[in-house]
């Protein structure tokens, strides 16, 4: 299956040294004590590198939610029932979910991507309606998606990449955090009891039926992996794959990405497992609740820009990072050095 | 000397909890699992309470720098010269520090306060130009104050809170990281050896050097210190002193403060051990680098909002904190509940 799909191996470009070398002299000319914009100067510097400037910007950005159903969410994986899935991509649509409300406030390029949900959606403006099929099959019985699908999604997801400043991924997908945990396990060789949480807030006895569930999924699909490209098939989704494809390709046409939460995260390493190429364009928005994060994160060496305890998705805490990364670009470039304000250094 | 000055002493305002109870209710019934907004919704419910409204708003913010000179950065506590607290509020008043580019993207109401910097400084739109001394004594062979001195510095910090939704003090002053230093030291009865850290960017020497020469100033203070008036006056500086006013009158007069980092938690301390009823109204915006910072927000059971290994002062860490409270209240207001988009709960 590596014929018109080796795509995706290509690599993402080099970024220049010279740049990022730049970046940190001119944040040393600035007026504060050198290193006092902690976490703000390293963001600058790697829009530096990333924009082969010397005066970064981050002011168009584009945020995709990716949603699809999952065979999975029928075997009660979640605290909400499969037909939240279609609800809230209706919400996204309507403008009423987080994620809307922060593009809206963003000034975002904002779209939904219907990638796989279960019922059928009636088309709108900011909906890119291409369903591989009707949800994926439960994983824990049989492979997530055929090679054919896996693919399809992967591309789906590329084809979203605009020509902006930033790229946010965000997922909607009842049970999406099944295959997530499900990913790490197999990618990170974890046990379910390591890798599944609570998601959108199971209470104990459904944590332990999700562990075990997931647990013996993993079991099952083990013998046919043998690559991040198996993981995925086998106990990821649509969305899942779609975030893949699209970090990818935004990578390689050198717009940086800005990963969520858990699930983004789980695509994240699938992409870096991948094409490894992708890691330098990747930066990581914030901690989620959901425990195995920072496993994820880790496994990267990630180390996200925000910790608000969110757990909701939708792309929410990458959108929460951005005037965080906009005000270190702004102060990069609208500080005075210590010569043009006549401050002694 | 409590007899005119007995304002600081007022009760601020009880937060009516029947608003921060329906403001809870609300968050719940927004489409989101439960809590998945973890912070954010506790910032949005915490308005609810501080304006007493369903539908609490963040965009009228006041930024006040308040900037004065310590007799003690004569003794090399800083990496800095002295002369950088003057050259710095030029700066400011000039739009080239990080503070001020921040607050231009906030259009926040901005002003720059000179309590009591060595040099004169000419009169400018957006300073407020009342020097109490130029600079405080050197708290190392006697009180950095006066009686009169501190209450009058008070008094100014008190009288530069206007009608926003949000206060937020900064400060500029050479040395001033050595008098949040001996005020924490005082206050929470710890030696210099935990209270002083590296400051703008001592290196080992320089530490150890301010460390010993906090600890003989506190040791030399104590027998006269019978409450956090004594300190202030004794270790404290005059713009510490202003926002330890400000603060206070913010707070009486119902205006949420966003505290920002270690010389201004220092500030804070001071004015809720000088009224305890302050302590409702403060909201702390980032955990500074400055090592002891974090022992004076426990003091306080302070869980910042931030965490990006900034230490600048000026407000800037305050600063960077407002998209996310703006954004908190945006959802909060923004989103659709269940009901409204038909979402199965």
């Amino acid at each position: 299956m590596n014929t018109h799909a080796d795509w995706f191996y290509t690599d993402c470009p080099t970024i220049e040294q010279h740049w990022v070398d730049q970046g940190r002299s001119h944040q040393d000319t600035l007026t504060k004590p050198p290193g006092s914009l902690g976490r703000l100067e390293q963001i600058a510097i790697e829009f530096c590198g990333w924009q082969s400037t010397l005066s970064p910007e981050c002011e168009r950005v584009q945020i995709s939610v990716f949603a699809a159903d999952h065979g999975i969410a029928q075997q009660g994986v979640s605290a909400f029932p499969p037909a939240v899935t279609a609800q809230m991509v209706q919400n996204f649509l309507a403008g009423g979910a987080a994620i809307s409300v922060l593009s809206r406030h963003l000034n975002a390029e904002f779209h939904v991507v219907n990638c796989g949900v279960a019922t059928a959606l009636a088309d709108a403006p900011t909906l890119v309606n291409k369903p591989i099929a009707q949800g994926t099959q439960d994983f824990s019985f049989e492979p997530a998606m055929t090679e054919l699908q896996c693919h399809a999604a992967l591309a789906l997801g590329a084809q979203q990449i605009c020509n902006s400043q930033l790229f946010i991924g965000g997922e909607m997908g009842i049970g999406n955090t099944s295959a997530a945990s499900a990913i790490l396990s197999l990618l990170l060789n974890q046990p379910s009891g390591v890798t599944v949480g609570p998601g959108t807030g199971l209470q104990h006895e459904g944590i332990t039926h999700k562990q075990d569930l997931i647990g013996r999924a993993i079991e099952h699909h083990k013998p046919n992996i043998r690559g991040a490209l198996d993981v995925l098939r086998c106990v990821g989704g649509f969305e899942i794959a779609a975030l893949v494809g699209a970090y990818i390709q935004s990578a390689q046409r050198g717009i940086p990405v800005l990963v969520d939460g858990f699930i983004t995260t789980a695509a994240a390493l699938v992409a870096v497992r991948l094409n490894p190429s992708t890691r330098p364009w990747l930066m990581f928005s914030h901690q989620s609740a959901e425990p195995a994060h920072q496993l994820a994160l880790s496994a990267m060496d990630a180390v996200p820009i925000l910790s608000l305890e969110m757990r909701l998705g939708e792309g929410s805490g990458a959108a929460m990072a951005v005037p965080v990364i906009q005000n270190a670009l702004r102060l990069h470039n609208g500080m005075a050095t210590f010569q043009q304000a006549g401050v002694s250094q």
